[in-house]
């Protein structure tokens, strides 16, 4: 009897924003693997902290680059994908001994994830499940106080990553805009927002979700983090 | 002391799909809004029904006007403007004599709910208090069993109810799309998306994780119920 892997979403950040599937499945399952940067305790992993059992196997799938080699080099995708495939071995082979394993993601795992890189490797030699999350942006735009889109409203979700013309001309052509993977692109990205005339609508939320949530105007935002911040611009549509 | 209204997410569907958060106010709350058409059950009152308090005093909110006047009537506007303010009034008077309020919303209540037309009215009367919620579309692409977005894709959510030439624009400009609010719109949201060269991509999901859930592929798509129905083109963006 083979066991099933499960790709849990954790939502955005606070343990009381996962779904009630997926807290019964992280308090239950023997086997947690996460994904982290190496030599961090993982995002996933401090989200879903206090409900492990204590006996937890935990398996720390840790990234062998991040930002070392540039994406555009064919060796940052052989060298990620070697390391999918080599997760994907570990998972598979307990399964294959008839143990489930918990794969905790952060927000949705079919969203932006990287347990989309295991789906599509471990289907069709072990079970998978998937289990939906709330979406960081959700928690994004739930820390503003305000609705991201009424009525008729267009939303684009768009990678900080983009070329920066190109960014530009989607934060023009829409009502409301939500931009992840900001990291080093912070700089590009507001010229980009800049360029759309659309600085003013622009909040950047940091830790969603979190105690350490912080909303702040775009045009104010001076030492921002990077990485856990998603950039919000919120749709004006009709509203009676 | 003054009561809390409560806006909160009960996901896509499956009542273990709402958060813990969501989970606990559901079944402690005595006081449960929630909006429905009249004469039916309510979608957001049956995914929560089996957790309700049995004394628990429900406020079934029941639209004055569904498709019986067009959006574009002025008397459209009007009849819901009222609408609005008067739950608003009903849930406001209950927070100031001290009680709670819940009010279920489908999906995420930020994201094209009717909640919130309430948050805007209620806000700065008596306190409210928002619980993000997996959204619809998440269960939508989560039944697919397939991502919606890898690496630098651009997600695009629109609405059926745009005008042809403009979802034409939309959907051959976008990696990954979401279409809601398909209702009588799916002979033009068909026609967009053929225009857009897009046809044997894109997918229609009703009921997203429920019981009744079904996938299809859209040129096959003969007999859907419009309402639950989700249009989805999956991205396929870079992956390792």
């Amino acid at each position: 009897m083979s066991g099933t892997i499960h790709g849990v979403g954790l939502g955005p950040g606070a343990a009381d924003l996962m779904s009630v599937r997926a807290d019964r499945l992280v308090r239950t399952t023997r086997h947690i693997a996460y994904f982290r940067k190496a030599g961090r305790p993982g995002h996933a992993r401090r989200i879903a902290a206090d409900l492990l059992r204590p006996d937890a196997v935990e398996i720390a799938m840790e990234y062998p680059v991040t930002t070392e080699i540039p994406v555009s080099d064919p060796r940052y995708n052989a060298c990620l994908a070697a390391f999918y495939a080599d997760c994907t071995q570990r998972l598979a082979d307990l399964a294959r001994a008839g143990e489930d394993v918990v794969v905790l993601c952060e927000g949705d795992p079919f969203f932006y994830g990287s347990f989309m890189h295991l789906h599509s490797r471990l289907t069709g030699q072990v079970p998978v499940q998937v289990v939906p999350g709330i979406t960081g942006m959700a928690g994004a735009w739930n820390a503003t106080g305000l609705p991201i889109t009424w009525g008729d409203d267009v939303l684009t979700v768009a990678m900080a990553t983009l070329p920066e013309a190109e960014l530009t001309r989607r934060i023009r052509d829409t009502d409301a805009l939500v931009v992840m993977k900001i990291g080093r692109n912070l700089a590009k990205l507001r010229r980009a927002v800049a360029a759309a005339g659309r600085t003013a609508e622009a909040w950047l939320v940091e830790h969603a979700a979190m105690p350490t949530q912080r909303v702040t105007p775009l045009a104010q935002a001076e030492a921002v983090t990077p990485y856990f911040a998603i950039l919000l611009i919120h749709g004006q549509g009709r509203r009676p």
